[in-house]
């Protein structure tokens, strides 16, 4: 059991202030290791950076399609959004839909993330709903699939059809037995797995026009989704939606709460992931980027990239004070 | 060099999920090393836990008698305050009380923490102003003792009369040379000193009545305005202010940025100070109530103490999904 690496570092002046430490891996199609830092058998949750594979029983089902999904609403399955309006407008529309309405969902209220949707919420006095919620993408296309399915209220109690299904594709794509279950922050089961098990199931998603199935099919769509609609993925400002951009249509990524992250790489076949123990997002976003830079799918230079894995920390007055970068000797 | 120990673990049902490491020493009034945790010798950035060495100065001086400072304003300087109204209200009439406005700090604007003031500034279109600053006190005792000794304005700067006398002190108190300083998110020098030097200087803090000089008088009043105004160096919610309520006038703490934390503790002639290495709050909240537990100064079942060590993580719809503890073999 391999000890996590640095991999990216807080200096400021002269001093290296903070380290974040991760364990990352890459896998190829066949599910083996291409390069692994740190422990791939560390025994991870990979929270909402598994929600496209938590989306694959919402298409492979046939659900999506009786009715009438677009890719924009796969993207949104996938999503961790920021609850702006191009978020929000979209998951009620889906909502009426599919005859639903907000108090189906058992996702939570959550104030959303975007600035300008907050301070409208705050300023007119009104509380965030369960639309606001994040995951309020992947809800619906849970509430989509079990209308479709006939099942019970409560989709998100793990002996339900929806979940039980989301297991059996998670094992499936992980090419592992998961070692049990957690409750997330949207109070979805959230699936335990290997790290390699995770980096193979993004393999998986990348390499998916060559296997045959509604599984593989459906996989394929998800990841088209993503990258079609990197704004709606995650939201202005915010990684998966710059570094998507960034890569120019190359790279699907998502992050996970507590430091997750994935990449997947159609034209090399390759899934990444990888865990930052501490659990910081801002370690998470660049050591992402580093592995992506070192693979020639981002360009060190580009704005995207810089802010991760080379971003200046400024203080209240603007000066420069310090500096976030990747760790020395990682990737 | 002895590598950061676990202190605090975030557990998501059964599997932990993210871990914080860490350096702590405990230093007595020799400044001899009582306790440690992982590696003394660490070179550290204190960041704002080492506010109330910057004020000494101020105390020091004669200008904090000079301008009949009371109390509550010798525990502002000491603050890392929210912006509430409680703090903001008092710093404006500081300034006016010095013949000084807002225009005269350096450093910056920032928005409050404080819910209510935040939600009031959003909704009136109002811009947050240097007052908000959370080092706002602060610098209101950097600008009363920069009056006292006729100054120039500009006394954020290293060269500066106000900031000579911030390092004589702080190498003083810690007895060690500082290798050098950084600026602060406030814009002010921040000093780098051993982990072991910093715990020294609060120790120096904690037994002060028994030495003579001024510089020990002001560690007395400074010490003890902290811990007559919890409200007014943090803020409500916060862990200095519900942790020194908690410790009913038996500990001064601050907290410092990216995870530092220090306490005072007079009735033992102590000194604390911790770095949890990757920078997250949560980590040194939860290292700095178990060391206090483990002295015997803060009660494990009281809420202010469980919120920090032993802490139910809850999700959008209120349920329990984990866990933030002390580190198993840790205090």
């Amino acid at each position: 059991m391999a000890n996590p690496v640095p991999m990216a570092e807080i200096w400021r002046g002269d001093f290296l202030e903070s380290v974040h430490h991760g364990h990352a891996v890459i896998c190829d199609d066949s599910g083996q290791i291409v390069e692994a830092w740190g422990d791939p058998q560390a025994v991870v949750l990979p929270r909402s950076s598994s929600k496209m594979i938590q989306a694959l029983p919402l298409v492979e089902s046939g659900a999506a399609d009786a009715y009438r999904l677009w890719d924009e609403h796969l993207a949104l399955a996938c999503a961790s959004h920021n609850g702006a309006a191009i978020h929000t407008e979209r998951v009620q529309g889906w909502l009426d839909h599919i005859g639903r309405t907000e108090d189906d969902f058992r996702c939570g209220a959550q104030e959303p993330r975007d600035i300008e949707m907050r301070n409208a919420l705050i300023c007119s006095g009104k509380e965030p709903c369960q639309i606001h919620n994040n995951c309020s993408g992947k809800h619906a296309g849970f509430l989509t699939l079990n209308r479709h399915l006939g099942a019970g209220s409560e989709y998100v109690e793990i002996s339900h059809p929806v979940q039980q299904a989301c297991l059996e594709a998670f094992e499936d794509v992980c090419g592992e037995e998961s070692p049990g279950h957690v409750v997330d922050g949207c109070s979805a089961p959230n699936f335990a797995v290997s790290l390699q098990g995770m980096a193979r199931a993004m393999a998986y998603f990348a390499a998916a026009e060559e296997r045959p199935g509604v599984r593989a099919e459906a996989a394929v769509r998800l990841r088209r989704a993503m990258v079609a609609y990197p704004e709606l993925v995650a939201g202005e400002g915010r990684a998966c939606t710059e570094l998507m951009r960034a890569a120019q249509g190359r790279v699907a990524l998502k992050t996970g709460a507590e430091a997750f992250f994935i990449a997947i790489i159609p034209e090399r076949k390759l899934g990444v992931a990888l865990k930052i123990t501490d659990g910081s997002t801002r370690g998470a976003e660049c050591a992402i980027a580093a592995i992506l830079v070192k693979l020639g799918l981002l360009d060190a230079n580009h704005p995207a990239t810089l802010k991760r894995m080379n971003a200046p920390i400024r203080n209240w007055r603007g000066i420069e004070t310090g500096v976030i970068r990747r760790a020395a000797g990682f990737c």
